[in-house]
């Protein structure tokens, strides 16, 4: 039953060699003809040559008069030159056709009418002055646009300026992608246990989107190798290109590679890559066929890294490429020699350096899609990257978007989100970015100049003081402050009615309570292990100690859904599910940064949104906040 | 007659104020419930929360059994634990729901099997370990898209997970079109003398396409204000925003600010940018209506700087953002303290230098936005621009694609554009800019490393040799070499049957013939002046020594439209528009480059395509080339 897959194919050689394979069956698309006007983003297939030249006569340029050169000459201030209609000259507006006979216009400004048949003028004009030559745009049979070339909006300017009406571009592939697999659905809000919402399609042909491709959806094809080879043949006959999403691995229900096997050929199993690594490339009918693995993240970096490639050389032109940056890495990223590997990263400027920070790397995560600002590539034969080093990022919003987004370590509290949106409602293009790192990881961060912001909740177990204590511990004369945030009231989330009766901490080890903890350097950790202290409960009695979810959320879920009968959180995360709230005390969450950042204008931003009436008004919403002094600064 | 603006506004302010007066008539669109696998790029109105957790059940996470871990505890390899099957365990499969009472997964391959019914293990299982907790990816509630956020493809999967299937996004502005002027017409193979064809609305609309926005065209209305006040006014009732092209100046015919006045207010009239001065902001019943100039290049930048900035605030969110480049100035570039200006560039990379050229500044010209590269912008207040100077090019193609571009100064030859088309049906990924400079400015350019490539041909009037002795004279020990080009025919084109029996260069004076003549520094020039020399020809004596063109083509065109007799070029020009050709002598036109360019694969890719055959067969097309040698490198 363990994995064995074919190949660990490189990437570039995997593909290339795939797509000489395909060269064979002749995948190149051809071409269409389309109106210039409806050809925006199309690849032309032939160079394009003007028909006519632009401008195509003789145009004045300026209003004034029309006249022959030679004429003119010798006209001065003192020995100015007399000019009768129709025999020198004709009155000309800008843009009408030059009079056959005439080479030059002249300004009206320069013109002293005599009578409204006779002009003086005292200068002389030159051959073709003021004048729009034939060609001065494009000339005829002049090359506008070569092979290859997409078409942009100033192009279908000059093609219709140079009197095209109608070019040959490639055709637009058709991708199909047939979703696979026993326990997936189609989208639904309520799904049932064991029942997988089927979204990879979704996602795939939104990009095919992106790109300027058409996709073709096909329904859910259960886990049954001659309904999926039916499905494979058919998309085969009707698309350009096929993607079969999931059963690519080689698992006891993966069909991809024998279906793909028994229809065509598969050419590769498996390429060297993190994640992707269960790809299959193959031949059916002398169409592509990619085998997808499930997995959403490693999904959406197949179809980038191998598809949009196969795709590009369909069409002979570049589908789109990221703008690329350079960041410092925040995080050491471990890397397996044997793979070359994608790493989501979130990305933020903090003075002037560039931040990058590596994600959680499940591939099941599809948030972590979201929530990613761009990819870093760590080649084969590389065990990793250190922290500081300079890093590439290949980015996926825009560097602009990156400077205006506003980074928050630390621990997490729902109003972050609340502010965020709220912030978006005041000026759209600003972003929110924050990791959950933990109250101690936050500051950390902060001391390290990763961060504008960090959220802690911290309590000092000899003083009692929340988060001062341990900013003046930690950050010392590093000039960092306090924007101050909430009081916000934390205890033991129960199910509704609390039917354990659990009324304290040792209620949890007493009532072998099955507990739901947070992860370590989380505040809301550090204060259970506070009252498990004070309470004299060694960790070993509570059941479920070594559970770890990373917000308040995610632990009232897990008591919500019932698999925890206890967890330690906020009223407010308590409230979303409905479950019952055993107070345990008041506690300071506030945002701490370098002093320099407070006239940052996305720190000074948020410190706004914290004192906003709106604000105030969602926490109210939310419950349990005590929102006295929000926003406020306090120097140490 | 002279323009006289109402304003020469700041555009920054121009544009808030504008915005401004337009959100107390509230331009902002409301929004409007969509599915969300039709959602993409499309600006969430409000905040996305999800309805379910993701994943909404505990999945197993991988094939094997599963147990409850307090029944494995004190499993080891010397004391084993036996589980009986429903009692103790299950068989489960990856994504399986796990079973109700049990809460943690042991893995196929740490599974014994004894019998049907009993497995033997080693090793105690930790709570859920193996097993996809609820709400992993998502939790319910979590907020999932913020307000005013784009939907990128990751954020449909994430949503559809969350099991939200329809979302509240911003309704899509609409834009009208509306061309005017009396010379315009629609699109046409074969216009009129008089009649301009009209591409500006198709531009519009395609760069509005881009933007994700809807265009509407209305038909091309006269210059009378009565009809254009109609159709405005029923523009405004059909859309959410209006552009007037054209009309918008103060000329005698510029009827635009007059009919907003008549039909609602006009807030702004001139722009201090360049180009796009006479540009208008007004309102009717409530919609922004732009008054944008009619050369197609202002068109382009009142759009991308104006239009646009009053959509993003409609949708509240950025449209597009060009990727910035910083790059060294090859020219100085003059800007006048009055105006903000827009000068587009072409751009690429010499060694290690991106290297920015200024593009003609006509704003008729739209070729010179098809050739560009990228924008600089010349700030208010400054004088221009330093050769050698960095400066911020904001870009119109991706940095990649810069990357990936030869450049090609100096004189120019059709082959140039021949080999361009052959360079991009080998490699898509490659592109060949040339600017025409003259065969002295493609000497310059090499010399200065900011160009790949100069195509020259120029006479040694001492030794009759032709670009060897310019190539030691300027590029003495700079490593510089020759690619060798070809042998081509330069002589007199002349109208069809040579009306005016031409013979030689003496007859152009003699026969008082009209010459249209190539700029100074082209090569062409210097053979005219050398041949001058010898026949004994005073310059004066040449009837349109001073009418100058660029390119052979352009010199050829005015022969062919009869506005000029005669012309000295090469014999391909004279054929492409079937005139009759007095031939004088064959020159070599030859490319030079730096030595250690030689190796640079566009350089080398380009030495490639010279040498092919069909590039000699396209030459032997074209006719008047001669091809021994071509592509092999010459060391000086």
């Amino acid at each position: 039953m363990k994995y064995s897959y074919l190949d660990n194919k490189e990437l570039g050689s995997a593909v290339d060699e795939f797509i000489e394979s395909l060269r064979e069956s002749d995948f190149y698309l051809g071409e269409e003809e389309v109106q210039v006007s409806d050809a925006l983003d199309r690849i032309v297939s032939q160079a394009v040559f003007a028909g006519i030249s632009a401008p195509h006569y003789y145009a004045c340029a300026m209003d004034g008069i029309a006249v022959t050169a030679k004429d003119t000459f010798g006209a001065t201030d003192t020995t100015p030159v007399m000019l009768k209609r129709h025999r020198d000259f004709e009155t000309v507006d800008t843009g009408d056709p030059l009079p056959e006979d005439k080479d030059a216009v002249i300004m009206v400004e320069d013109v002293i009418v005599l009578d409204k048949d006779t002009v003086k003028i005292h200068a002389a004009a030159s051959p073709w002055q003021h004048v729009r030559q034939i060609g001065e745009d494009i000339c005829q049979d002049e090359m506008i646009l070569p092979s290859n070339t997409k078409i942009e909006p100033a192009a279908i300017g000059a093609m219709l300026a140079g009197g095209i009406g109608r070019v040959k571009v490639c055709k637009k592939p058709v991708i199909g992608l047939i979703p696979t697999g026993d326990e997936i659905v189609s989208p639904r809000p309520n799904p049932k246990a064991g029942e997988i919402i089927e979204f990879n399609t979704s996602i795939f042909s939104a990009m095919a989107q992106k790109w300027g491709v058409e996709a073709k959806i096909y329904p859910i094809v259960v886990d049954n190798l001659e309904m999926i080879k039916e499905s494979l043949v058919m998309a085969c006959e009707e698309c350009d290109l096929v993607v079969l999403n999931a059963g690519s691995s080689a698992g006891r229900e993966d069909y991809a590679s024998k279906a793909i096997e028994e229809t065509g050929r598969v050419y590769t199993h498996g390429i060297a890559i993190r994640p992707g690594k269960p790809t299959i490339l193959g031949i059916v009918g002398g169409k592509a066929v990619i085998g997808v693995p499930g997995y959403p993240v490693s999904g959406i970096i197949v179809m980038e890294k191998v598809v949009k490639k196969v795709l590009e050389n369909m069409i002979k032109s570049p589908l789109s490429q990221g703008e690329k940056l350079e960041a410092n890495l925040s995080r050491r990223v471990m890397s397996s020699l044997k793979y070359q590997e994608f790493v989501r990263m979130k990305l933020g400027k903090v003075k002037d350096r560039f931040i990058a920070t590596p994600l959680n790397r499940g591939a099941g995560v599809v948030t972590s899609f979201v929530k990613a600002d761009g990819l870093l590539e760590i080649p084969l034969n590389k065990e990793g990257i250190e922290v500081g080093e300079k890093v590439e990022i290949t980015l996926l919003r825009s560097k602009e978007d990156i400077e205006n987004t506003l980074l928050i370590n630390g621990s997490h509290d729902p109003l972050i989100d609340q502010a965020h949106d709220l912030l978006k409602r005041k000026d759209y293009t600003k972003h929110i970015s924050s990791s959950h790192v933990g109250s101690m990881g936050g500051i950390m961060a902060v001391k390290r100049g990763e961060t504008h912001l960090a959220g802690i909740h911290l309590l000092d177990e000899a003083t009692g003081e929340y988060n001062k204590a341990y900013v003046n511990r930690y950050l010392k004369n590093s000039g960092a402050c306090i924007i101050k945030g909430v009081k916000r009231s934390q205890g033991l989330m129960v199910a509704r009615g609390n039917p354990m009766g659990i009324n304290d901490i040792k209620d949890l080890a007493d009532k072998k309570a099955r507990y739901v903890n947070r992860q370590k350097g989380s505040g809301t950790r550090v204060l259970l292990d506070y009252l498990l202290g004070i309470s004299r409960v060694d960790e070993e009695k509570i059941y479920g100690y070594d559970r770890e979810e990373l917000t308040h959320l995610s632990v009232a879920v897990q008591i919500a859904s019932g698999s925890a009968d206890a967890g330690l959180g906020i009223y407010s995360a308590a409230k979303v599910y409905g479950l019952d709230f055993v107070p345990v005390c008041w506690e300071r969450y506030d945002f701490i940064t370098a002093r320099e950042l407070l006239d940052d204008e996305k720190v000074a931003g948020f410190a706004e949104i914290l004192k906003s009436d709106e604000l105030k008004a969602a926490l109210d919403k939310l419950g349990g906040y005590e929102t006295s002094g929000i926003g406020e600064v306090e120097y140490l």
